[in-house]
């Protein structure tokens, strides 16, 4: 297909399958790519440089960004995470759909930087099972709690900022649905344009002919 | 599902396939329901009053004009048309979404009017499948093809201000396609906004507890 992939930014509440429903994406469908992450938080147990994270030190963190090698980037908790620009732009014009999956600040900063980046906010079904998830089997802390309803409440309101609100119910049936919603974004006019001109100038020509 | 119908308003180039189109997506699936329009012109061979047209006096249809009984209407060749309120208003409320296959200058006045209105404008796949379908055969006078080439122009300048520019290539895969965009559609952030108050208001609720 020769038409140019779409940017997506997937978010969400914690608790809200996410990571789930992307490794799914990726494996059902062959329109997708991952966009994988530079950071310099250490690399937790398990972790591999390169699959969760590129793991970079600061300096050389700082030289990406200097170097306008990364579409987005933000700081959390005292470290760097940013989105690399090349990988990005390559699976784009090869027409593949790229996924990224980051938090609203850097959601908000790729979308002004290009305005046809489709957001996605995904959620649990309803706000009981919101709270199931964030409140726990009643083994976490006060603290875990509160750290997690500060920051749901956080992500809530960013959400009009975005352009659907996935409701993560039957995973199944949602990974259909996300796949149909990106699919269709493709026929936005908007994402047209060139086929449109093209076919008004062939309408020019038979008028003249 | 609790979740209200979607206004749709369906129009492209003449030849596009706009007819067979709806009458499939409105026998395979049964969440659509399509707005009869009325108009003054007088029955063809064949059409029956509440079928193809609701047929009416232009007397009748300008009571309707002031009444606000018509959510559009337009003139065209000496002849009104327009679309009944009562109808459209009740399949909404009922959850369907409602089609309307009418032309840009109604298409703009319902987005005006609504703007949750979803334009959907279909065209033949190419160019020059559009121009076999202005030509004919070689057996229409230049006067209709002329005709035919200026309504396209027209056309043709009014697709940036739908939402989605539908290609009908294989009936079969486009009226999927509608489908899918329709109801991707209900997800979209601001047809949503009730589901998102709803959850917000629990979190804020657990925030106090």
């Amino acid at each position: 297909m020769n038409r140019k992939g779409i940017l997506l930014v997937v978010s969400g509440f914690s608790g809200a399958g996410k990571g789930t429903l992307m490794k799914e994406l990726l494996s059902r469908y062959d329109n997708y790519a991952l966009s994988i992450s530079a950071t310099t938080r250490n690399p937790r147990e398990g972790e591999v440089d390169g699959r969760e994270y590129f793991f970079r030190t600061r300096e050389e963190f700082e030289k990406m960004i200097a170097e306008d090698a990364l579409i987005e980037h933000a700081c959390y908790v005292g470290n760097y995470y940013g989105t690399p620009r090349a990988y990005v732009e390559e699976q784009l014009s090869l027409g593949k759909d790229v996924i990224l999956e980051i938090e609203i600040q850097g959601a908000l900063q790729i979308k002004k930087r290009f305005p046809d980046t489709l957001l996605l906010f995904v959620s649990p079904p309803d706000a009981a099972t919101l709270k199931n998830r964030l409140v726990g089997r009643g083994t976490e802390t006060m603290e875990v709690i509160e750290n997690r309803l500060a920051r749901a409440t956080e992500e809530a309101n960013g959400i009009e900022q975005y352009d659907y609100f996935i409701i993560n119910d039957d995973l199944d049936a949602c990974v259909r649905q996300v796949h149909e919603i990106i699919q269709g974004e493709h026929s936005r006019v908007f994402r047209s344009l060139e086929l449109i001109t093209e076919i008004r100038s062939e309408l020019k020509t038979f008028q003249k002919g």
